[in-house]
């Protein structure tokens, strides 16, 4: 597999957008953003980029694989920590920007590198405009293991 | 309400990934990647970017605000369309550049241009490298009204 996956060129935006060719939209930095839900309970658990290798190989092996920016590395999820991201299901959104992956969560179940099952573990309160006062409230129903960082 | 909304400076990760200051990392053009998810069903319905503005407007007023990249213009969702959406909780992710909304669609309901309820409307089949012949699959279970655009 190559950098150069053979995603199709992006034409008119009706055919990006009521088309069946897979034409993702990277940005400047040449990622898309994809976005890892929970495959049964359908939660939210991760936020990540995708390069076109990274995009490629995860519909290639079903396993996700990101680009980590701080990093500046391809990433395997879970290639150190166990928590791999099996693809039940993927999808793209209309006009391609964004990639869904419906995932299960490998080894102990966690996604989020601080232990948490997902990186939302804090609510940020709504109603008042937000100034020095604003506290994010910690989701303490959300299921964590042993801190990791 | 101002483009200066007051949020936290972000300090180290410590501080930012396990603290309750909202400290938002907006990327080199101003922007946060913000998800809705259907508060009730939870299924993923739209992603999409905040500027300051846009999500201080969402904090304060609980309806999604965000930042059209197309159109450069801040845009409260649904004040052409009528499919506002009510925000009946907002997250941040831990290293806070990414957020997570949890809504109430109004109107009739649906959340893309497009008519669909979700702007997933589309499978990316995995398992076989992709290539040429890729073809997307149209969830025809999706429910959808009259095509908007």
């Amino acid at each position: 597999m190559t950098t150069n996956a053979p995603f199709a060129l992006r034409a008119d935006e009706e055919s990006i957008e009521s088309g069946i060719a897979l034409a993702p939209k990277f940005d400047a930095d040449g990622l898309i953003v994809a976005i890892a839900v929970d495959a049964e309970a359908g939660d939210v658990l991760m936020v990540a980029h995708m390069d076109r290798e990274a995009l490629a190989r995860t519909i290639a092996t079903g396993e996700a694989w990101f680009w980590s920016r701080s990093r500046r590395k391809l990433w395997r999820k879970g290639e150190e920590s166990g928590n791999t991201l099996r693809v039940a299901e993927m999808r793209v959104d209309c006009d391609q920007d964004a990639i869904l992956l419906k995932v299960r969560v490998g080894g102990d179940g966690v996604t989020c590198h601080r232990g948490y099952r997902s990186c939302f573990y804090r609510r940020i309160p709504t109603g008042k405009a937000p100034d020095a006062d604003l506290q994010l409230v910690f989701d303490d129903a959300m299921p964590r293991v042993a801190k990791r960082v």
